[in-house]
């Protein structure tokens, strides 16, 4: 499927049209941001690294009757997906509290919570990618009530899916975010990527950071630790 | 019934113990603040006149079949009130989006949403009572997922009773905040107060805004605002 038209750009993709209407291909940069669009870099190779992971990944998901956008990957950077209208959610879990919940509550990072935590942030630039709740995004027509259900049922699945995964490869998933989208006949399915860039990865046995936050908090060794996990998840 | 130790002191009010290990008597102050306690003032016989608005509209949703702690006024500032556990959670109700929600998703201040807005906060000083969800709150173990049931349907319920008699009286309830407390046995009840302070109110026909956003704001006539509402529900 060749690549004609790049019909979105984000911060670490590309996303072109094809012949058909109803696919798309994905294109994964080496560019990094953090905090927002403040801190900007380029992790060498991670392109293709998260395209292998996030191909990996899918592929174990819809063995395990999870429906995503992904259909093949093309090449080193390039994979074929469905064409999907993005829902403005980032879907994001917590299994052990890091990152923005440890701040924003003066939580101590790595505090193991009594629940699974889902949240939903409202993604736009403008704004910040600011926490809200389902009122806020049923209120902004961002989506209803019975499709946020579909989200997080599905989420919680793909919880125990990738738990399960890292788990068995020494790897503990802290948290990760995940993006829905809509494909031409309205069924939700999983979009964007599920990477390092995207989950907080820690290193059972060390603790290592295995993961995004080796470039936002200036830890060095980062394309070795994305390295790391396309290694152990045998991608 | 006469007050002991001060208890608690807020921000707005004082809490004394009594003879009677269930009662308190709230004592309503005419301090200010706004901005999480970055702007500070006396608004002159505040508290009077939220003690007495307080005191309607709690009779009124007794009546009604809710549930609180208000026994009685006993004086000017005071009132008893049965003892809670205070849920450390602000319960927001938005029916037009104006102050935190209009600025931090960019929506113009005035936007009626397409459904009504449930929000909780977690209720801290140090971590600037910032917008939590449910599953945050169950986490911290401030509540259980079938306390908030219960807090969202009584709210839901007090919304009603509230947009309606606030209606009557020719004035929009925009929005407002309410606490929760549980009581000796563990039975959940309505605490704090609803007032000027804790409510955006606006007038149908002018738009003027008769609520704690004049002092937020620097607009001036403020007593007046607070002495108009009183008015108007005929407290």
């Amino acid at each position: 499927m060749v690549k004609q038209e790049m019909v979105y750009e984000g911060k670490a993709k590309q996303v072109f049209s094809t012949a058909d209407e109803n696919l798309v291909v994905i294109h994964f940069k080496d560019d990094a941001t953090a905090g927002n669009g403040e801190k900007k870099g380029t992790i060498e190779n991670k392109g293709i690294i998260n395209n292998k992971i996030t191909a990996t990944l899918y592929e174990m998901l819809e063995k395990n009757g999870i429906r995503t956008h992904y259909k093949e990957r093309l090449s080193d950077r390039d994979q074929l997906c469905e064409k999907l209208e993005i829902i403005p959610l980032e879907v994001i879990v917590r299994n052990v509290i890091a990152g923005s919940m440890a701040r924003t509550l003066h939580i101590e990072e790595g505090t193991t919570p009594k629940t699974t935590i889902f949240e939903i942030c409202y993604k736009n630039d403008e704004c910040g990618d600011p926490l809200i709740n389902d009122h806020h995004a049923v209120a902004m027509g961002l989506t209803t009530y019975e499709e946020l259900e579909k989200v997080y049922a599905t989420t919680a699945q793909i919880n125990d899916l990738l738990k399960t995964t890292f788990d068995s490869e020494g790897i503990t998933l802290v948290d990760f975010k995940i993006e829905f989208g809509r494909n031409s006949q309205g069924e939700v399915l999983l979009a964007d990527e599920i990477t390092p860039d995207t989950c907080r990865l820690w290193d059972k046995e060390t603790g290592q950071k295995l993961d995004k936050d080796r470039f936002r908090r200036d830890l060095g060794g980062i394309e070795e630790a994305y390295i790391e996990i396309l290694k152990r998840l045998g991608a």
